[in-house]
């Protein structure tokens, strides 16, 4: 297997095609076993108490397997995702960054699947998972 | 079964206990069979496209079931999102509200659980669906 | 909408096409609101209390789903599922049918989506329920 | 972490617990990485074609992640599973066993969430995925 799109292709991708949440992330790494990607914690991604909200974990959980599937077929937009089903295990440390891994599982004609663990930076205890399907456009 | 809460004591606690997001939904309907909720779609919800985003139906789907939970037990916050499948099946349609319909299947001593469906405003068709499951404190 | 395949069809095409466990089901509605299929309980069902198991309740959604979908496009084999989210919310009464009502959400080109809750028979809170994703092959 | 039952212990627990199933499954590892477990496919569990249905997988991901949990906690009998979410991914290799790899990610005072991964014996891809949540009861 051979990556399409390497961290900074990814990068790249993520300013030009969705310039409105760029900011909230940094790809951290693309290589063969997936993708890592970074959420960076503001205020607008915080419940009361300082923790990261449930839907920006969605987010970051949808985003990183969005990019670790155009790691693997290159920038064909218009793959979206189908079903996602999101397990929230522990509460995030208050005031930190979370980090997603992401691999991909599947990689069909049609259908991708893959699935996601997240972390509060520098914890090794995951504060959620979840696994997603995404459809992709015929080429 | 008697409410707990109705739509306008459900309003008064988005805005007090969730200010941040508070001015995003708009409770429609809170009566034995659920709580109908919409979405005013601004511009933050939104992808390239003007469709409303994957993570904004997810934050719909979560709040909807949160006050349909409320409306049963009362404002007992804590109540935290456990897991949450949700299905994507139609595009959005372009500017429009979003009104999710929840309802309560199980309402146990430490969880609860319910479904929610989508719909763009004024459209049949469903845009997502969810089961989600909430842990509910002890009391 | 029209329907493809009514209550008679549809068992005629279980028995043909699913001997292996046509025994274990009835079909007891097929109309445009979906379909309502029945387990009959038998000891293989059962796990030691005299409840239905868990993988019973799976293959009941799964075939109610999968019939639901085919009344709606007729008896094209090869549909699979490719998705199930499924909550497990009630211990069935003991020494009981099982009912699951399915219907269809989206019908697409290439998936369809639907959701079955599961009764025991004769009780009005549901002991499961499930979202199902199926993958169509190309006409 | 302390293993509360090894691989002996968990096929002692199933033999007598699960005396109906038990033949189905042999335990073929179980450390604090998780439990790998075998089904060995008969004709019970199969589809025309010869590939292992979708509710024998399922049992097969429900019973991992069931051993998985009580090699950590010990033999409390009445863990329940409350949600699976499963991903089909691949057609099982016709007339070969089944391997389930399952972790646990969190072990709660209520809840226990893990995922499991299945492979065609001898396969790389896995052939499908779950993300499962037992309830545990008050000790």
């Amino acid at each position: 297997m051979t990556l399409q799109m390497d961290r900074a292709a990814l990068t790249a991708f993520l300013l030009r095609d969705f310039g409105q949440v760029a900011a909230d992330f940094a790809v951290e790494r693309a290589d063969t076993a997936g993708v890592a990607l970074r959420l960076i914690a503001a205020e607008r991604h915080l419940r009361p108490g300082g923790t990261v909200s449930g839907p920006a974990m969605f987010a970051l959980a949808d985003v990183a397997m969005y990019l670790a599937i155009l790691s693997r077929i290159g920038p064909v937009a218009l793959a979206v995702t189908t079903n996602c089903a999101i397990d929230f295990m522990r509460k995030p440390a208050a005031g930190r960054d979370l980090r997603a891994e992401a691999r991909v599982l599947k990689l069909g004609r049609v259908l991708a699947v893959g699935d996601v663990l997240i972390f509060s930076d520098g914890e090794e205890a995951p504060v959620a998972r979840a696994g997603l399907t995404y459809s992709i456009p015929p080429r």
